[in-house]
């Protein structure tokens, strides 16, 4: 059934958007307050916007980042000339039109692509801000997120809408600010990290703090750059981005070479392709950023501030959700998703869930998944017409 | 049904068993052909019997230990003194019976428990191997043994039994000696290494070589010990070694203190028993050997010598086989095992299998599983009863 979605490409090249963005700064009089109870000032948030906002300002959506994403969602990435992160689902007749929409995509906070984080400079010393930057959680990412909507003139965002950990935030979100959210899209999330999250997660961190060129963190200011270790990391870490069959399917035993080498280079294509997905890592992220963003996301445990009651977190809210999941994700496997439309259904806010059948794993909510589209797509022209969009 | 089982150490109290082994030398006339076209000699083999051999030289099982295992499989570590890794499968009045059976163990070619391997010294230079070691295989690691059991006057073995690794074993003994092999217990294993598997233990590799101290491997010549990168790869191997379900119910979100540390220290139990596997592995194991074995595990595909059909790897065996899979194993899944007895059946080779329902992952078959003890013992005694035992 994708076929019944118009060509996206010709959508594009006839239409031109209009994109904006820039860093947003908060001074010394705007503090960030952070969980931890620190306060970060002053902080600056880099974003990208799509589309205009209309004059009701009623068609704003926040898109949220992965783990390792950035602001530039759907326009080519100024320093790579990579596409953006999620063309294929933000565009002109896709499930997040611009021409519909004013969407807006920002680097979160602790990360490494304009937005403060801990190799910006500390104020105090004007070095890297290293270890002394203060650990951040999702609620703080949304925090910072609600300070940028605001100063774009935005009281209620039509929709907060992201995968992985960009759908924690778009659960933070409502949770923190039930009145500023007038729908949320969950996809291949979790409303807490379980132990075998927090377990990969600490493997990488472990893997970046053993590099002795990380230097405890100080590697900016000594000029070096930990990436072995971070490499390592993110091998790791893709492993449980993907399905046993899907990395079965694309590589199985194939060899890189005929014959075995009888040593320890890449024999296997799995192998090569595992190095360099680590390879160009290192090259676009910052190790630190890692280290404090998988915290954040260690941390995050919705339910634990409402007395271990995910339903409270959901409270009253008229929020609208739309929850999805995939079958072969093993990160964030669909019993995840299942207990927040419980918690949702037992707080009496509307929520529709679909797991869709996949087998691509954790990463199919970043690859061609029709069905994600429409349910996309079908959920957010709903809300649209009960917010008279 | 566990209680029908004597009393394991009550019954080692009042029946000690005679246990044996020591170091089998093979010299430069007795050199071991390996896959890789090298010839390795002279090379060692060390061993640990239990029990004696019956007249007849008809009761003598082969066990096979696994990727990180040793020949100390029913008797303390004489340098760690810790209990034997298979102590509770191995005694008096347990499924491997000393009383019964003369048990053998040897440690692994390639292993840094005795047997020769990348730490032990090259006869050239009389430094470590280091990575100038051959690459070994599954196939070599059985024909050292095979040249082992032949030293100790057996011809034919009743049994070959190993979990993991050790079933790899147990299969390729099977195919190698068919004739030699009386019966086979493959407990949590596989006929080859999935594109997963591999992308796993690469992972680990590059962990270790990633760490500066592993020195292109010569860190025994050079006085260092890649510690930090074998921890790395251990904790993440030890991550799949255990289900989800397993870690969430032994650690969930527990954490170590009162509150968070908002900081990079090991907040969670999880993180803490992590860090401790890792800390306590390279105090027992060598990092290169962790290459060559992990490397011999990924080099594993039984089918491929065969025409990539796994039946011809059995045709003609009168081999019995005993397969077990635990329904939680996400490394060696149950799917692994299945297509060993499908093969199995093709070749006409008498074969038992039984999924055993266990939310303990992986490592289950090192752990307290009734269901897998009665299997084995119940299959030992049909087939000592067909053996004349």
């Amino acid at each position: 059934m994708s076929e019944v979605l118009p060509e996206p490409e010709v959508h594009a090249a006839i239409r031109p958007v209009e994109t904006g963005g820039g860093v947003q700064r908060f001074g010394a009089r705007q503090p960030l307050r952070l969980e931890s109870g620190a306060l970060l000032a002053p902080f600056e948030v880099a974003y990208k916007t799509y589309g205009r906002l209309n004059a009701e300002r009623s068609n704003a959506v926040l898109i949220c980042h992965a783990l390792t994403g950035d602001q530039h969602v759907a326009s080519p990435h100024p320093q790579s000339g990579k596409p953006g992160w999620w063309q294929r689902m933000v565009g002109p007749g896709r499930p997040l039109d611009p021409e519909r929409y004013f969407l807006i995509c920002s680097n979160v906070i602790g990360g490494c692509s304009g937005s403060t984080g801990p190799s910006s400079p500390d104020p105090k010393s004007g070095e890297a801000w290293g270890l002394r930057f203060p650990v951040i959680t999702i609620a703080d990412m949304v925090r910072a997120q609600a300070m940028l909507v605001a100063s774009l003139g935005i009281d209620t965002l039509f929709a907060v809408v992201g995968g992985s950990m960009g759908g924690m935030q778009a659960l933070q979100w409502a949770a923190l600010y039930p009145e500023r959210v007038f729908s949320a899209v969950v996809i291949a999330s979790a409303a807490r990290h379980s132990a075998q999250n927090i377990a990969f997660h600490e493997v990488g961190r472990q893997a970046v703090m053993a590099d002795p060129d990380w230097q405890g963190g100080d590697y900016v200011k000594l000029g070096s750059r930990p990436e072995k270790g971070l490499a390592v990391a993110r091998m790791a870490a893709h492993i449980t981005y993907l399905s046993e069959r899907a990395l079965q399917r694309r590589f199985g035993r194939e060899l890189q070479r005929d014959g075995l080498s009888w040593g320890f280079d890449a024999d296997f294509q799995v192998e090569s392709y595992l190095r360099h997905q680590g390879a160009a890592f290192v090259d676009r992220f910052d190790a630190n950023s890692y280290l404090y963003i998988t915290r954040a996301m260690d941390y995050f445990d919705l339910a634990a501030a409402h007395g271990g009651q995910l339903a409270r977190a959901f409270a009253g809210s008229r929020t609208r959700f739309c929850v999805l999941s995939f079958t072969s994700d093993w990160l964030y496997p669909t019993e995840e998703s299942r207990s927040i439309v419980r918690a949702l259904n037992a707080a009496g806010a509307p929520a529709s869930f679909l797991e869709i059948e996949s087998d691509k794993g954790h990463d199919a909510f970043l690859l061609d998944e029709p069905v994600m589209d429409r349910a996309v797509s079908g959920f957010l022209e709903a809300a649209g017409e009960a917010r008279g969009l």
